[in-house]
């Protein structure tokens, strides 16, 4: 965080709780430098991110702040069905909310279960712990139905601070998508309360490019990661999408691409950060949130590298764009229900989508392994590992699964597992 | 089970395991005698549930079979949302599928996460080692989305078994009950081409009245249960119900009413199964499925008496009717649609309703207090456990809160917890 500007005033306005802020301030630095700064060969680039991070909760909330003085709006979101285009269109500014590390869950655990995924326990942690200045600074937080323990959880968090949530169906059949088209003209409704700012069919087009923009300057950055050896460390590569999720978006659009040309000279001139038969390995799973880098960082550590992530921080983030040809408001808003409800998330049953892209990504990223990431309690992703498990062993691709939380108490044990993993993924020809 | 027909034959041709069929079948009685035998004052119409329960898996299963042979079908269900109404419409019987107990469980862990609730791993567990002759009769097994770990298990299920997966919403509003009554259509097309049979006005309302009368017979029986002393114990009540998922309709119907013309009688001459002031307890939570009478058991042992079930197998199941009054099958669907969505689960968010019912049920029985029972690791009774918590406080109930599974490693801990908790309701008038 940076040392020339003091915060405090703007955090203690927002009403954080300043000491136990503190102490996740504190903490924070010392994690990314071990995950991050020690890497070698990194990109130019990434010297941005490491800048939005050491201002994650400094430049950016004033940013937010700044924002609100003008009379504009911030909407906190916890997932990715929650369309950033309209958000945008009506002046809003969207944000992630913090849901990547263990707080307050002795306060947590007085009113959710002990066992419940650390997404949820986190968000609510941070909330109840008044340490998280995006969701101080959110005018509504968007929830969704996507599992049992979220959507159980906004009913709580809704007590705390203005929630709306958006029921998104659990197949994805035409009747589904007409109750879900009907939801996104409730969160229009909604938006266009809060924000005082009526949606058109000028202002939607221009939320859907800059959106669009965005997830094209991603598969830019992204494609570059087929190249072997990697150009960009996954670790790198998570953190571009984690603060996708909390960066001004004309900003981070211009420097993911700068990054991405970046990366296609690397590639061109076979520059890489390990060493080509370096373990690839596909990660697939939970999301992963801000500062939740623990298994990336274990897996390149161990020698591996990451090549590609089938997560909501990941492909399912950035793949698939809203179509950009159509005239009326309507039309924008059926093809925004079109691309959301097409994203493939383990709430959907069945979900061979998923299953079929986490096939496709090995493939096009040459990945040797998988690793299926599940959070402890995460009932949609921990059973739909098995399905995904045996796929990749059809397709001829060993998996490893690693259940985990947000805690360090594992590490030892997935170091092991992990190492194990990566020495069977390593080519006889390479490692001779 | 009785001893005088050998059924051995009937469950060899519908391909149970019959050693391990033999091991399940030697542990039920004592079970049985245990929980249910060694009460005293019992109603006398309990003997017809007695026999039913010996002959669970023997004649009732023979029924089944002859219904086939004759051209009928087994429907399977596994939730209170499955219409049985159209199921009977159309000429199939519809039958509840084992989840009471713990079986096979080595084998359903090499699929689902042990950390899964046990009626899912009792369900799975129950297909897996081939002891069910239900879902081994049943036709089509019916499924639902009512909570992650059901809707993402039933999608392995479905590789053992044939299987129709029921969108339930999770809300209640228009669009939300537009969405239902399409999945009741296409309930109504899958069963009608699984039975070949054809969905009528005539036989529509027939399988209305018939399951209204099932209904009714338990509201009748469960009147009884307000009066002090009780006529009839939580655990024999509970049967009741978990019996009619089971039971030939028409049959189960008569013999309820008579069983609660009995309670009626008993009710007038003031007779009781406990003492008058014996701390009366309203359970609340998750699912209770045959056998599964641990906490029942363990609280009516330890003095108190279980007055009234909030649950799928207690006042969700028979409190709300089907309308009678419609003249087309088209308005009858829709009445159909619309007493099956206003089922207070906690699959729905918000769920004020069961909230409601708790409370006001608490009430009308006299309940002395709440026992809100959850599986563990059913989300949405876990964290909903919270708001029933927060309103019972609020008009003066004491809850205990028990979240279990099917082993009886914690029956001590829990003995201990209840007697404790029974001994805080005991009226000091009675207690003196």
């Amino acid at each position: 965080m940076s040392d020339s500007v003091d915060y405090r005033p703007m955090w203690e306005s927002l009403g954080l709780d300043l000491a136990a802020h503190d102490m996740l301030l504190a903490a924070i630095p010392q994690m990314y430098t071990d995950a991050f700064l020690t890497q070698k060969d990194r990109p130019e680039g990434m010297a941005y991110f490491d800048f939005v991070m050491s201002e994650i909760h400094g430049l950016r909330i004033k940013e937010l702040v700044d924002h609100k003085a003008a009379g504009g709006k911030v909407i906190g979101t916890f997932c990715l069905y929650v369309p950033e285009e309209i958000i945008r269109a009506l002046g809003g500014v969207a944000v992630g909310l913090c849901a990547g590390a263990e707080w307050a869950y002795d306060e947590v655990e007085q009113i959710l279960p002990r066992n419940t995924c650390a997404l949820i326990k986190s968000f609510m942690g941070f909330k109840m712990g008044k340490v998280c200045p995006y969701v101080e600074s959110a005018d509504l937080v968007i929830g969704e139905t996507t599992c049992d323990g979220k959507k159980k959880a906004y009913e709580l968090f809704g007590e705390m601070a203005p929630v709306h949530v958006m029921e998104l169906p659990q197949m994805k059949r035409p009747d589904d998508m007409k109750l879900w088209r009907a939801e996104i003209d409730r969160l229009v409704a909604k938006l266009e309360e809060v924000t005082g700012n009526k949606l058109t069919a000028e202002n939607l087009a221009k939320g859907i490019q800059e959106v669009n923009d965005k997830r094209r300057a991603l598969q830019h950055l992204n494609a570059a990661r087929k190249a072997s050896p990697a150009p960009i460390s996954g670790k790198d590569a998570l953190l571009a999408v984690q603060v996708a999720f909390y960066d001004d978006v004309p900003r981070f659009t211009q420097m993911v691409n700068k990054l991405a040309d970046e990366l296609e000279a690397r590639v061109a001139a076979g520059t890489g950060v390990a060493p080509v038969g370096a373990p690839r390995v596909l990660v697939t799973g939970s999301p992963m949130s801000i500062p939740n880098w623990k298994l990336p960082d274990i897996i390149e550590k161990a020698g591996g590298v990451v090549v590609t992530e089938e997560l909501c921080t990941g492909s399912r983030y950035y793949e698939k764009l809203v179509a950009e040809d159509a005239s009326s408001m309507d039309a924008m808003l059926d093809d925004i229900a079109e691309k959301y409800l097409d994203i493939n998330c383990a709430c959907f049953t069945p979900n061979p989508g998923r299953i079929d892209d986490v096939i496709r990504l090995a493939k096009e990223y040459n990945a040797d392994g998988i690793l299926h990431y599940a959070l402890q309690f995460c009932g949609p992703y921990t059973i739909e590992a098995y399905s995904v498990d045996k796929a990749a062993q059809d397709a001829g691709i060993p998996v490893l699964r690693v259940d985990t939380d947000y805690s360090m108490e594992d590490v030892g044990q997935l170091q092991t597992r992990i190492e194990a993993f990566l020495e069977m993924l390593e080519k006889p020809a390479v490692s001779a």
